[in-house]
Parts: structure tokens; sequence; C-alpha cells
């Protein structure tokens, strides 16, 4: 099913921009697992809009409610839902997108699909909003994984192509702008400004990488880490690519180059490279697992942009108003964390209980 | 489950490199499709080795017999089963892999998944070999899809860092080696011929094509067509990156570079460039479905290499023999269509059926 | 996941009987299904306690409020979440039950499983307080299956022991208290006061005949009608068989005579008697649908029962006190249609959409 | 799907009466699993027909050949595929079925799902013939349950509507006629014969239990020990109904009668009684879980019986030739016990696996 994900706990995601309510749905969470809710709620913090100056206006506390699977601050063991109320709705904004869609965005592929009937105020079940309760889910199992010395950090590599090239030794210069050099960093920021100032907006690339993950994870052809994490990770909006390793780079490369030799150190087996990115037949190898996913420039453009009036069937041009981040790269770091820690959670889970 | 793919046809693939026989089963074939025998046998040639100079020695041919599902030539509605002996089994070649894993190779990830117990030889379940009963499956959904105008086309975009830069008008230079462009093919063979001379292999990259698919298919967050080629995909063995349309490129451009602006031709809403690859929310817009994966350097590589003996936990140098292709690229160009056309027909499935 | 049941819908249900709100999200209702919210709440009615003097005092109105997939009073096509919350909630009744669990109950079960954080509170996650929205979603559900021409029926056939042998010509007594026959639901009345006013409870027999199915419907092996439907009956608390046609009746049968010959009728092909329940090697034969469901006895009963004290690990006389059915019959009813209702449309949008 | 079943092992079965094979595939068997095949042989003769006077004339071996998955005689951890072929098919003892619909069968039915291109050959895929594979997917698992304790021991309670109402103690009089009392088997053949002279046949309830089982085993709502068992019991041609415990018993119960009250016994909490059947909210409580099944009697009999045909639209008289078992309660012993190992392991290896 489209909006939930998971084989061992079950994230379902559900809600519209500007319904009542968006939330999730997570079974399989096992029962007795303490939830620290101020850290969750700081988690939530890195993705809220109106961070900085690069955010949509919107403002919403985006404070969970929780329903259900909570007993004090511990799990219980069945389905745990928390909802965040949509409080700031300016459904008026939108009234135009039903009629004529805007470029990039799902108005008309949602128009074709759901036949007119979609929610097409503030983009829907399709907004970006909707990554909210996934990183309520996703927050809560980092937790998790965090106790157990797995650790998932994301950050910005580059951004309007500009990238960061410095190496990155698990430090990251600005928690709301997290990348490896600060140079590249004022860059990227600089880029940013210059594309908002035209009305525009730029994309970019965030790389994730899992530390302290145990060898033997995941599972051959179809049930492989890569296929996981991709599998969650182009379900938010605006990802258009997923690499592992290398990536695209070893294609250019030769099989002496690409193989990542083994070696021993302090009685472990480790590679001496880590151009596989940590995963080879789809199994950890004990070593970090490392992903990138591009992040497509925000389609919401203050441009004038040429589109066409559903109704009247001819050409139109449009000029998108509202509230728009120029970049939700850096917004889009946390969402990556949960993403990946969700995939990675679901296939531990996964492993089999002896008797 | 991990050698299981799809929701509406369910395609497991079973087997390993020297057991027996390898096989798919695949359930929910509507029934009454018939099925070219002739035509999937020359689709499943295209995987097949030895078809040039390029490819293993090992020679067999992938001759699938159908145990149940079919009736006549015609799907009889349950679940079909073909499988495909394995003959030509040199188990000695393999015989030092258990110890000694292969770098790059599934080798020590299955031995620590499997805590010893895995199938070693040929690399076992994890063994390109598996993409023969994929390629199965996916040629008679690729039958079907030809009957209603869909066409799945993928072709070799570079080797080797090599690129083929010519434009693609739907004709391939060569089916054995297909490309858009008769110059760069001809560069790629040179490369491959020199890695292979040095006892080293390339990687590549694919660029997949999908026309005549109705707008509106797929489904919104984790069903949408990127998740659920993704999933699919990833499932190759040696595929390390998969992206739509730009893809990666897109984290370079700007919102109105990037966006694709509607336009109306014919009495039907286009779009003017395709930067989305066809897929907007994760749903199709109707026009061509782009995607490209990276395929890394085969990992056997003549070369020695260093690795570790897991009997003596010592480190060792190895020397992989036995028949190995310095480039899968052009075999794995069939079996990125199987993968495509499977993804992409278990969606079109996904439509509901009106009362 | 065991909170989720369908394949092409999937309704999750959440909550516990004292965690701040119930509730449900459906998952695959098309877009554009308008919903009656006035004969939701009324079928809701149907289960809500406090209906007549045979159910628990516990008053909740069960008004759901829907948080997404709804605008105006149309599916949007994406997730449906609705929830309840629980207002009349009095913890303290239930402080006992973590400490001596009540036989009949799951307070043992969950106990183990769970180890101890399960939310025990009037039964938690394991409440019947959980069929409400499962009557959200089975409710929205009968409203399409109507208008296709489908009815689902569910009514009293025994209680106690009191056989109701009136034949079932489509009408039922009294909605509150569905039997076929006047006489039976008078005795049945008195035996559910008798018992309690001794402090007990009773069972009972619910049977349900769905009409208007097209034949074909279901699938063979573990996809059949009798799995689909068990599957989700079985969830409905205090359920302990489920039997269809003749059920443990043509266990007793000789081929000749529970066989149902063909004839024809009108035109179409008929059956001239039911035994097999509309249902012959998992699929629908176009005649009714029929199938029963046992109800245990509600296991709360103002008796003393014996018990034992997990912290002390003794034995421990136990007497319940609080608020509840000597019979749930009655109110399980629509839970039945509502299960019915799902699994069959679960099985209609699983047919596949041609071209 | 409809021919796959189980969340954490998965168990799909391939193939008609009269298609060049039959076979099941099982994903998720833990790798290093040693499978005894004399064991499993022995299993699967059970099954066979041609043990005594009341099964089908139709001889073959049952003898699996193990395609994949298997090294030496242990699982690796994919795939395990196994096949048996279809030697001895008389296709031309079925050709009128596809034109004159047996009564109490899927010929209909199956005609009507397919439109004509199901395999109607000796029942296709609907056949009794494909409880073969499943035998052999439970025969393996059931290797698995026995050594860490727990026995699966299904056995016949009734055949004809004669009851063998002697206490089962765990032994049973005859392996190829199992009941716990020598003198109502004895009627009950005699039934048989009865029923055979006339040319005519009859069901029977199978009672399965199963003891060693751990307590907290399955899951509340629909993956619940019932829903999951009835899930699986359900595909098996001819099963009607399922009751646990005290099943449709438990109706006419009280709550007072119906409560298994729990006592400590050598410092184990137990229950007095066991009218639960060890599930309660879905979960087991240590004590045998206990199941019935009824079985319809075999609709092939050989009798006239009232059809039509279905190309000239009319009513047809219809005699049954061929061979055919009177009573298939016998065989459909072993198939109870493999269908409930495998629903029960499903559950056990559902069970997370703590860091």
């Amino acid at each position: 099913m489209s909006s939930t994900y998971g084989e061992n706990i079950k994230v379902t995601v559900f809600g519209q921009s500007h319904s009542p309510a968006i939330g999730v749905t997570v079974e399989g969470l096992p029962a007795g697992t303490a939830v620290d809710f101020e850290k969750l709620q700081a988690f939530l913090a890195r993705r809220s809009p109106g961070r900085n100056e690069f955010s949509t206006a919107r403002k919403e506390a985006d404070e969970p409610e929780f329903l259900s699977g909570i007993v004090g601050n511990t799990t219980c063991g069945t389905p745990l839902t928390a909802v965040i109320r949509n409080t700031d709705t300016r459904s008026k904004d939108y009234s135009e997108l039903k009629r004529i869609p805007r470029p990039g965005h799902a108005d008309l592929t949602a128009e074709i699909k759901y036949r007119g009937f979609q929610d097409h105020a503030g983009g829907g079940h399709f907004s970006g909003r909707l990554t909210a309760p996934l990183c309520i889910a996703g927050g809560i199992v980092l937790q998790i994984l965090e106790k157990e010395g797995i650790h998932v950090t994301a950050r910005i590599v580059s951004v309007g192509g500009i990238r960061d090239d410095a190496a990155f030794d698990g430090k990251l210069q600005d928690p709301d702008f997290p990348t490896a050099g600060a140079e590249a960093a004022e860059k990227m920021k600089e880029c940013i400004a210059a594309a908002k100032a035209e009305g525009d907006s730029v994309g970019g690339v965030i790389e994730c990488v899992i530390t302290g993950l145990p060898a033997g994870l995941g599972d051959p052809m179809f049930g492989g880490m890569e296929n996981r994490i991709a599998a969650i990770v182009f379900g938010i909006p605006a990802i258009k690519g997923v690499e592992f390793g290398e990536g695209f780079q070893s294609a250019g490369l030769k099989g002496s180059e690409n193989n990542d030799q083994y070696i021993i150190e302090n009685g472990e087996i480790k590679t001496q490279t880590n151009h596989c990115g940590g995963i080879l037949g789809g199994i950890t190898n004990g070593m970090p697992l490392v992903f990138r996913a591009a992040v497509k420039p925000t389609p919401s453009v203050a441009k004038e942009q040429e589109s066409v009036d559903l109704l009247e069937k001819k050409e139109k041009t449009l000029q998108i108003k509202g509230r728009h981040d120029p970049c939700i790269v850096p917004r889009a770091v946390p969402v990556i964390e949960a993403a990946a820690a969700i995939a990675v959670y679901d296939a531990i889970l996964g492993r089999k209980k002896e008797f």
C-alpha cells in the first residue's frame, strides 16, 4: 500500500496539507520502548518551517499528540498513533491550483489519478508537510537505534551545484545547515539567497552515513538494504535519485579500483576502502552504510511559468503566490535520517529470533 | 520477502547458481494471456552468456520448462512456474570461495548472514545467473505490455566512463550492444577489450525509457513509480544507483530550469521538457518514463586482490580463476527491461476495477 | 501485521480502551466515494453501548472525527483516518487487572506477550471497544456495497443455547435485537435477563447473509472467500468459530445430500440448494454467501472466579466489578456486518482492471 | 496473494492436477535447518492416495525433487523449491468437466473467474492433489517444531455423523486412520464402506492439538492464532468450518462455565479447563492449542446429479466417472497438521529478536 512502509514495523502516514490533522500509525514497535519526548520534539524542530530565512513563513508548532500505543512515556506494544493538528491553514492561497496545475508539482497527476476528487489544497497528501509524521516515527526509531550504538547522520553535500568536498569526520558545522565544511556552507547559503531574490529555487544532494550496524543485515534480491532504503527514500517528495557507496561514480571505475579489499584490523575483518557503501549483495558488511539522495529544486517558484487551464483546455501563464522555501534541502536532512532509520530498523526486526 | 516482488503480480525467484535448477513463480498473471515462447526465448537469449567476446564462456541454453500456470500457450490464471536446469555446473571452480571471500562479492556477507550454511558455489542465490528467471517473468510481462502499446527500451549510455551522448530516437545500433550512437559503442567495446586484457573489468550506466504508459499510474509516498522501480532494480546484482529524469543532475538546476512547463499539443496536455522523467508525485504524467541505473564493474577480476582466510583469520592474497565477464552491462540491459516491465505492470494491475 | 486487514483496502485499527482516542485508517478507498455521515452514525449506534438493558452502562457518543481522507463528504483517494475520543474513561475500575488476570480475558496473555508493558486499563487494545473503529471502516464500505446492490445482513440465530429456527426472508424483527423470528427473540431476552440476574453471561451464534455478490469473486487456496472472511471475523473479540454454508453440519452429510445441484432459472445458472454457502473452491457462485460465527459468553461475570496474583505468585479469588454486558451478541451483529463487508469489498477490489 | 501463505515464512503452492509438476516454494526457512528426508517421505505417504480401500486408485509416488534451497540435507537460507512430477495423468477422464460442471466442485466458479481459460483437467489448481506440496512445506516445518518440543497431532473425531467420544490421551489407534478410540474407528470405516457401495461419499471432523507452544504467541486482532490458523486451514479443499476450543459449543455456555479459571501447578500458571483452546485475545496461554475443522463429503460421487451444459445452456444429468475417494478425511489429517504447523511456525518467527 502506498502510504504504508515496512514489513516488521509498519509506518502508515495519513493526512493532507489542509485536512484537520496529519499523522502516523506505527505497528510493531516493541513494548517497553521508552520515548524521550523532548528529544523527539527537538528532532521534529529540525524539519519545521520557520527555522531560517530560507524556509516557508508558515509557522506550526508541529507538536504531536499521541492517541494510542503509549502508556506514560513507554510503548505498550500495540499500534502507536500520533497526530499533528493543521492549525495555520490558508486554503484560499491554493484555490487556483485545481484549475491550473503547477509545473513540477503533483497537481496534474493527482487530478488525473483521483479524477478531480483529490484534496488539492496545499498539495494535499503530496505536500512536504507529510514528512512531519514520518519524522515522528523516524524520530522514535532513531532513539531506539542510538541506544544500540547505531547512528544515522545525514548532511548536505551539495546545493545548487556547489559541492562540499570537506572530509566528513562525524562532526557537522551547524545543525540547522549541516555540512562537513564551513566554507561550502557559506557559498551554499549565498546561492540559496540569490535564488530567493530571483524568485527561484535550488536543489541539492544529501548524504547519509549509518554507523554501528551489525554485519549480515538485509536480504538478497528485493530485500537488499539498497532496495529497502530506496523504497522509503523515494517516498520523500522531491527525491529523484538514490545511490549507494560510489553509486554512479562506480560505473566509471574498474573492478580492481571499485572492489573493497579485505584487511584484518584489531582482529576484525574490515575493508580498506568503502566504495560499496557498506553493502554487498544487499547485505551489510559492517562498514558504514553510505547513501546519497538527489533533491530536485522546489517546484514552487515565484517566476512566471507556462501551464494550462484544465477547465478551458487552453494554455495559461501561472504565477505561484504563497509561502515557499527557496531550498528545502536543509529541512530534508532530518527526513532522510528518519527514513533511513525506519528502513534499517525494519531490517533489524526482520532477523529471526532463535527458539 | 526478499526474493518476491510485487503487490498485484508476485514474482518469486528461486535457485542457486549450482543448485539443480533456478526458476520463477509468477502469481497474478491474468488468465488467457497468450505467451509467444519463441519471442520469449529470443528475449532470454539477449541475457544469455556466450553472445560475444565479453561474456563468460559458461554456456547454457537457458530454456525454461513451464511446470504450471500454462495450458497450451495460454496462462490459466493460477501460479505460473518455470525452471531452468543448471547443467553446466563446475563446482570445483568455486571451492576456495567459502574460505577466502572475493572482494566486491557477497561471499563474506552471505557467510555472516547464513552462518556458513549458504550455498557458496558460484555465488549461490546471489549469482547474476538468477537474473535469468527474472527475465522469464519480465519477458512474459513485456509481451503483455507491448500489446497495449507500452514499450520498454533500455540501452547503454556509458561504459567505463565513456558516454554515449547521441540523442536516442528509439532506434538502437546493435541489439547485442544497444546504444543510441554507433561511435560511442565502438569506444566502449575497446574499453571493455582493454579491461579484459588487463584481467580487469568495467561498469556502466543503463538508461531505460518506457513509452505508452497511461497518465495517473502509481501512488503517492511509498507507492510511487520511483519507489516501485527502485525496489526491483536494486535487486539486480551490481546496481548501485537509480535516478529518474534528470536525477542527480536536477540537484544542480534551478526550479525554473527543472520544472517541466505544460503545453497543449493536439488537444493533449504535454510538458515542453521531461526533466521529471514522466513522474510527478510518484505518478506518471503521460510523458515517457525515464530512469538510469548505475552498474558497478564486475567484481570478479583476474588481478590479484587482498582478502582474508576466514578459517585461519589472517590476510591472504586471492586470485580469482574461472569464467567471468569483463563487463556485464550489455547483458544487464534486458534484465533492466524485465525489471521495469514487472514494476510497471504491477502498478497497472493495482488500478482498481470499477464495479 | 496484526492490527491491519486487507490487501486492496487496508484497514488499520488503533487505540486502547482508555487511551486518548481509538481510531482507524483506511487506505485504498476509491476517490469520489460519497459518505452519508448520518447513515454511518446510525450504523455505529447499533454497536454502541447503552442501547438496552443488556449492555454496559458506559455511555459514549462514539462520534468519529475524520482527520484525513475526506473533502466535504467525499473521499479524496488518500488514507482516511477517523478517531473517536475516549471520554468516559474510568481507569480506577481496572487497577487490579494488571495483578490478577480475569479468566477468559486476554489479561494474562497480554502480560506475557508484552512483558508487563501492555495497557491493561479496560483491556487495552483487546477491548471490545476497538470494534467501534472497525465499524467506522465497515460502515463506509457497507454504503459502497449497497449502492452496487450488495447487501450484508447479520442476525442472531442463537443465544445461550436458544435457537431461532424461523426461516429468514430478509426481514428482521427488531433492529436492536435482530432475529428472523419474534418468538425466539423473546426467549433469548429472557435468557439474557436471567444470566444478568445471576451475575453471569451468555453467548450466541450470529449468521450473516450477503446477497448480490457477483459470481467469480475470491481466489483459490489461501485467497478463498472463506479464508478472507475468517481472517477478519476471528479478529472480533469473543469469536471462537466460523463456518460457511452447512459448515460443521456438512461433515455429517453424504456427498449426494451436500452437493448443490445446478439448475437454470430465468436463463441463469443457480443451485437448487445452498449448502456450500455460495462458495465453491473459495470462489463465489452467485448464490447468497452465508456464514455463521460463534460468540463465546462475555468473560466478565460478576460471579467469583479463581485466578492468581501475579505478584505474589499464588492463587486468588477474583470478583470483577464494573460495567459489563451480560450478552454482547446483539452489539456484535453490526460488527460482523462491518467485518464481512470489508472482506468482501477487499476481494472485489482485488479483481484486476482490464486495460 | 491467493496461493501464498505467511508473513515470516512464505509458502507458495503452484501447479495443477495435470500440469507437468506441482510444487512449493518456501521463503524464510532459517539457514542450517537439517531435513530428514526419510521422515518427510513417511509424512507425505500419510497423505498419498492408495493407502487403503477408501482412497482413489490413482497411484503416484509423490517423491519431491528439491530444486533449490538445500545443500546436502541442510537449508541454505534462500528460497527452497520442491516439485513433484505429475506422472499418472489421465486427462481423458476429465474431458466433460469443462462443459458440464460437477456439483460441489470448483468447476463452475473457476470457469466464471478465469473466463474459460482455467486448467479444468482433474480440477486444475483446485485439486486436492495440491495439498501434497503443502505437506512438503509442512512436513519440514513439523520437523523443526518437534525439535523444540512442539507437537502437532490431528485425528479424526467424526465421520459421516459417527463421533469418536473416546478421550484423547495423545495416542492414536492407527496412523492410517487416526482416532482416539478403536471402536468408533470401526464404525466410521463401515460408514465409509457403505457410502462407497452406494456410489456416495461422507465427510467428517478433524481435531488438531498442538502441545509445547510457548505462552504469548500470536498477536491481537487480525494477527490472532485463530485468524492465522483459519486463514491457512480454509485453504485446504473441502474445509467448511473451523472452531477453537469449545468453538460453537461455547455459544451455548454461560460465562462462568466457559471461562477457564487459573490455578498454579508446579509453580506455573495453568487453567483448570481448556475451553478456550489455549488462546485468549488471539494469543496462546501455554495450554494445548486445540481446533477442529469440518470436512465436507467429497463432491465427486458416482450417483447421478443434476447439472447444466454450459455450451448449450440447458440442464443436463451428469454421472461422474473416474477414481475418487469416498471419504478424504483420513488423508486430510496430515494436511491439517501441515497447515497448522506452518501457521504456528510463522507466528513463532514473527516474534522479534532482541538486539
